[in-house]
């Protein structure tokens, strides 16, 4: 048994903290600034701080293996590295280790045609474009993958794409240019996980709206902004099927296991922040007399803050583990677990860390009100909680009773 | 025993109930779409409302007894009506019983001279004037009053204000043309509450700077929002003294009470109706095959939404009666618990309902998102919860140890 | 709005609380001594307290109007004065309104003939008797009284019994003269509801066993204890059946109403004993060089007992109020949100308290460990808290969504 | 990183497992059944197993190192075999590894003379005699040592001693021989921590007085139970003093890490062993027309349980694991989380395992009540939750605020 990182993680770690100290949190101002100015463009600072990242090495790390950019780390140990990247919301891009383009580019390494990889995968390892994932729709429960609407009809050398999305999570950004569309291309298939296709749109086909941002808890998450989008017969070549026709489901599935973990990687680096600031919050106000940090209820509430998150980090880490050593598929139990958890937790983390600032933890002054609005929104990314709740408590009823 | 409102509240209660149906719900998107033209005036649609509400007699309905335009109504009578107010998030004002000019008229009818009434009172209660309340600073805990540090020096006939306030709710508002300043007056008198003042700086003065807004959980609550401000040698006449110097402290216990529960009684709308919203939408999805509405966790937490919202509305009914049959100072334990209460049990019904909506319940398109920060700055508005649980704590045990 | 009690009420809280104080307090350690004797028998002293009660019109109060030895109290008025009760686990009995009896009295009052008024109600509301009630079953989830299993066939002028039961509360007394015993006369109606009856099963029928007391969280409950019995061919005249065949269910839904609530009434004094044991702790500990009540997070935590405490009172007596307008049936809603919050925030008050004793609040020196099985077991008596849950939440859903 | 045990200790898991299967969960009720004839006598059975245990060399695995017994584990090698002796309440004492007979033999392994080694560690570690620690009294807030009373004054050769403890865990047991006693031998030193001593007082010496045994929520624990003591005048000779005169305190900090962790391991196994049988009921029981394990809000409870029991695993191991590499004093923060978590967590599940068993699960038929007894003892045994959060609490914000 063995907790610690390896040496060539706690040299990365290393590198990544001081990284965040000389360019990334001395930059966090400027950014709200450039991004105010034109909200869905990347701003000039964050091309800039990709540059620098790259230089040093810190590149795609979250890629598993050798292959496609890939720098041979393991999942878990990207773990501690995407903790820190969490630290600011918009950091994990200056890695090109963001969501949804890591999950995106896992798809095209994984289920890609080589066209695919060289067209797609290629510009989006070197950060030179952004990607999008179009799975949810406005008018249905998207978490069962079986109520897609949108239509994807096969038309000669074409698909023509019919239908609506929302919580296309990066496509306001302009960078923005490759969608991975999820639809049905055969509706009356009576295997109804073989209804699903999803095909490549590129941003100007005609037909495409980008209807709208849509906001989370009030916030915009400028450059990359979650889109509503409208697909009136938008044609698309045959070529730009992933996989194979009926195959969605698959992917889908396939997809989901590594975003959902880097999610739960990010939240715990949200929270262990808002824990630092909470405590040199603490220790600096005084009120009815005494520092707060000498309460009593304050040291109560800071403990049970630093528990919380050392759970999450180690059931993060244990499903990490666990898709390294038996794959991502059978890690799922634990995956669960850890996108049940780490959110909801890191919730409660965060919100005990504003309350203890008082009013102005609500505001854009502090990271707080931001790193809220992640934790809560992860709760239904990939699902409401309680669709995973609902597998795990299947799985652990059949492992139990047996 | 008697759990019914009177014959009148409840003509009162239906009255509103059409009120909403046919003049404010209808006009949600108008109003957003008017702010977003203009952030910081009051919008064409809330003019023409607050005229309409006034025409019926549904006007400052929250006053106390029957002077200064109060209509004869108990606490206990109005926390069904704020209660329907508070359902949507500026239908409050139409009919001029929103905060914080609720509370800042109780001050100028309570402690206010004939000529700062006549001058301030007579068009706040014509709802002509909107008005704010400066009392928490951004560099103290302001929740003891005792560590506040903005300075009211006298000189000659005037009093020169210098420091800084933040989270002056309603300030933003062009129309708010006075503000309620809490400052020292005698920082080294001995008793520790006989140093504040509070004294009325009308929102001309040279020297008053309204800084920015500051946003709450991502919402600016346009077009009232919440204001920082800087007092650079601001001078005021003395007859601007509320009450007299050194009784700022006083004013503020005085002024507390009802604010406090009134802003329960609003959350108890907001979480009604998100669990009428969340009702409806799980009656309306199908997910695995089933209606939400017919799965067993979702009833569950429907039973559990319902049931703290009737707590809470109980809790603060039995506050509102209490400050009625004893007065707000002798009522200060009730109203305690439902500050303590209401605002957190009203956050997690309406994070429940968030969830039953999926992501679509984080966007503005529904108004779950915006109610949650309503609640959750509620935990944090007249001092965090601790501070109350803190005072009530020390009451209780002093009243049963005894 | 009134929360008051009448003033007839007031006087009998007086009343009340003067005779717990004077005989019932002062005589726990005698009762605990008595029935360490004798386990299974009524203790001398509770034969002798009794009588006290009954010669000073302590009686019967939970028994509605006037018929049938009722005071004429309605539910709300009973409230205030079953919280007394139930500050001691074994008062409600000295003033002759414990469980099960209180719901079995209702039940021959309701559903009786005149014969088995005279021959069971008289004696029971004169307290010279006790009943017991037999629904549960080992062997299935008899929450849901389909499933009830035990048969009730008929055989010329009697029915014969064969079955199982546990959980008989009470039924232990040797004083237990009666049971009221559910099961199935005819399994194969085609409606599931017209299959149940409920019959009269004196204590000496052959046939019939006590097999064992059942102890819930390691406390017996003598004298009444809750037992498990066995039918093996019982006997019983036709004139044994209450009501008429095929209406066990119809019984069951009107028995459980007042049940429930009476229950939560004598938690909500247990809680709030609890909370002054724990206040009267905190004042006199020390602890870390300060008094326990001078800690921050001691006095948080008192603050959330009593408000919780206050809430669930808030809840019942609103519940007790709609039984009394509207009748048991109509108040099924209120009656479940107690029933739902009311166990549960009361065994967290007492959690609380208990950890505020320290080790002894594990021990029976204090009577918090005994309080906290009364609230734990009353989150499965008349059914998990979860079926309550799924009743309600249907019930809301479908009122707030059409 | 490897969160996978060594494959010596995976060998020693499928060895304990299968020695429980076969020895253990067969005679359960059969110690029941022993220990009622002799409640404060080791029951035959136990003696027989623990033959049986020595046999196949699972004895002492938990004292770390070789020496004393040590079979070489470290504490993270000792986890998840404890985690598997708790899921029989009495099972850890079959191989000789229960508390407090474990913090005992570590207390002599690091403190004792050569001569208290050889007359008590030696028996102790063959399992022939059973040992007490006697600290906590009845009087005061026991958690803070410096609070402790009792007497220890020199005398001569001798030591006197007078004073009250109670919670001495195992000592009702007639087979505890020895006794260590804190007390203050110096009660006036300036340096508060200097104060206290801690002697070994044997059972049969004149004077002390075993009171009686005290019951957690209603559970006696026999044979070992928790016993109150009385010291009159015990006079022992000057040889029983531990360490020297003053080091009373040192020896308590020295001792409670590895007691903390191992309840953590223990309530760890009972809670999944309540998560079994919870999957196994819900499996097998249909209420309102389907299998409860079919029913959403129990797959969302069972996942919920599944995933605090695997976050409370891991936090644990993390503990053992930072205890092994840095010593038990660097450890303490860990330490701390697992003692504030795992017992408070480890409660919740086994309650929801008691609600999904129905009444039954409230009675000594199953395991689970004594086990929620267990895990709720925990959050006492060693100071109170508080206590640690207060600790941990304060280390946090020293080190996040620097």
């Amino acid at each position: 048994m063995d907790f610690e990182p390896s040496p060539r993680v706690q040299q990365l770690q290393q590198q990544l903290n001081r990284f965040m100290k000389e360019h990334i949190y001395p930059n966090e101002q400027v950014f709200k600034e450039q991004v105010a100015q034109q909200r869905w463009t990347a701003p000039p600072i964050l091309e800039t701080l990709k540059e620098a990242a790259r230089a040093q090495g810190l590149w795609n790390l979250f890629m598993p293996g050798h292959e496609h950019g890939g720098c041979g780390l393991s999942n878990a140990d990207y773990a501690p590295l995407a903790e820190i990247m969490g630290r600011v919301f918009w950091a994990a891009e200056v890695f090109n280790c963001s969501a949804p383009d890591t999950g995106n580019m896992e798809v095209f390494a994984r289920y890609g045609s080589a066209e695919q990889q060289a067209r797609w995968l290629q510009p989006l390892l070197r950060g030179e474009i952004r990607s999008a994932y179009a799975m949810t729709e406005p008018g249905v429960a998207s978490s069962d993958a079986t109520n897609v609407e949108l239509s994807i009809r096969a038309d000669g050398d074409s698909y023509v794409i019919n239908g609506r999305k929302w919580f296309a999570t990066g496509a306001m950004n302009e960078a923005c240019k490759i969608f991975i569309v999820m639809g049905k291309t055969d509706p009356d298939h009576p295997n109804r996980h073989l209804q699903q296709s999803q095909v490549l749109v590129e941003r100007d086909r005609p037909g495409l709206t980008i209807v709208r941002p849509l906001s989370t808890m009030g916030y915009w998450e400028e450059p990359s902004g979650h889109a509503e989008l409208r697909f009136d017969n938008v044609r698309i070549p045959k070529s730009n099927m992933l996989l194979g026709e009926g195959r969605g489901f698959e992917i889908a599935q396939g997809r989901l296991g590594p975003g959902r973990i880097h999610h739960c990687m990010r939240v715990i680096g949200a929270a262990q922040r808002a824990l630092e600031l909470a405590c040199q919050r603490v220790n600096s106000r005084v009120a009815f007399g005494k520092k707060l940090s000498e309460q009593g209820s304050v040291r109560e509430s800071v403990a049970l803050m630093a528990s919380k998150i050392e759970m999450c980090r180690l059931l993060t880490l244990r499903a990490a583990d666990k898709m390294d050593r038996v794959g991502n598929k059978q890690a799922m139990d634990l995956i669960a677990m850890a996108k049940i958890m780490v959110p909801q937790l890191g919730s409660e983390v965060i919100d005990m860390a504003i309350q203890m600032h008082g009013a102005g933890g609500l505001t854009k002054d502090y990271f707080l009100a931001e790193a809220f609005n992640y934790a809560r929104w992860c709760r239904l990314a990939d699902g409401p909680d309680q669709v995973h709740m609902m597998a795990l408590g299947k799985q652990v009823i059949r492992e139990l009773s047996a």
